[in-house]
């Protein structure tokens, strides 16, 4: 990846999902939005329970299908939205997708994910065609060029992660939503935003992680971003290349 | 784990998501319960397509709350069910899991997890309190003594996972639900059934994993099962007791 350049806008979607408005996870959302705009980026947001998205991948999302005796959910999506026949409320959050350099998805951590509206909004909206297909994927992913940024809270505290923590390192507990939504898609994946023991924590406590967030936002474009596997690495089966296998150890 | 003995009856909750009907997922669904009831075990169900079943944690699964002003959800979960006030479709699947000695989770893999109605039943069902909660989760979960199976079914091929597989170990994808989830409130984790590839398999190929499933279902009880962290390893604060620390390497 190369750094942005800090003075272009962007655009950037923001993605929320939390059942309380005035949760500190929603508040992350308020502020990632306003420190955006300050900073010239364009944004547009996608507030999943304000919204009461639907998560739930079904037969209803499409208007009419390739098979209509037996749904295969993926290969219906490959051609629903070229032939206009994808569901409105999908169908506008792909446009979203598709219009946005940035991806932020901010979310309480439920069960070492994302919590089930956002799972769906996924499964649906992350259409195999557009996003992703046959060999394209991870580096030849349908949306090289993008960046995502997970920014999530979550109960435990810091010292839960780790490489000899009780839950291990929770980049791999993310492992599937990091490499293998975003990462899988072709976003170049900023490094995580977590807010720990949010639920617990007194105000001032609190503060400090808020403006920390704050700063964490303005300053996205020189985010790090995390490593995933090139398929330059792998033959057209997938199979590793020989030349390039990882070292004995 | 001990092996449990042959011929005992257990009760089994089937727990599915396959938004196709007549999918070969939906058919291990239907033959896993085939199987068990020859066996003389007890099956309970529990179809989420088929129930419609709501996978948005929110507000309305309280009739009444500790606070009702400021939604902490996992917070509120701790006393509803004994309260009474519990949404009546979580309270009845609630039921179903604590009358359970094996749940299984039967689904297609979307997204390198479970479909958002599936992630839904978990975030909704899986109770802080009596599932889990302070020091009581891993080896001390709630749930302790249970057994949790994933049967799944995705498009990928065997080679594409792997220590050096483009994907890297399905296991260690899946570990958000493996043991962040089912590990983490205690249950006894069997060894995952994967059916790889299936919307692109000829009718022999899939005749061949339908068999090998059947035969699983049928040997349940002598299974293997995954490791995850034992809290006797970690102090009271969860940091790594010393003795016990991983090996140097």
């Amino acid at each position: 990846m190369s750094i942005l350049k800090e003075d272009t806008p962007r655009r950037v979607l923001l993605v929320h999902a939390h059942p309380e408005p005035q949760s500190f996870t929603s508040s992350m959302f308020h502020a990632a939005r306003d420190v955006l705009l300050q900073a010239g980026d364009e944004v547009r947001t996608t507030d999943l329970y304000a919204m009461n998205f639907n998560p739930v991948a079904s037969a209803s999302d499409f208007l009419a299908r390739d098979n209509p005796d037996y749904l295969v959910y993926a290969k219906e999506q490959r051609s629903a939205r070229d032939n206009g026949v994808l569901a409105t409320d999908i169908d506008e959050e792909v446009d979203k997708v598709l219009w946005a350099d940035l991806v932020i998805l901010n979310f309480p951590i439920f069960w070492f994910s994302a919590p089930a509206i956002l799972k769906g909004w996924i499964d649906r909206v992350f259409l195999s065609g557009p996003f992703y297909g046959g060999m394209r994927f991870y580096d030849r992913g349908g949306l090289k060029g993008k960046r995502a940024w997970v920014t999530a809270t979550l109960g435990g505290r810091p010292h839960m992660f780790g490489k000899d923590a009780v839950h291990g390192d929770i980049d791999a507990m993310l492992a599937h939503l990091l490499r293998g939504t975003l990462g899988y898609v072709g976003f170049d994946v900023l490094e995580p935003f977590f807010g720990y023991h949010i639920p617990y924590l007194d105000d001032a406590a609190r503060a400090a992680i808020f403006d920390a967030f704050r700063h964490d936002v303005a300053n996205w474009r020189t985010r790090p971003t995390l490593s995933f596997p090139s398929l330059d690495d792998f033959d057209e089966h997938l199979h590793p290349r020989t030349a390039s296998g990882a070292a004995p150890c």
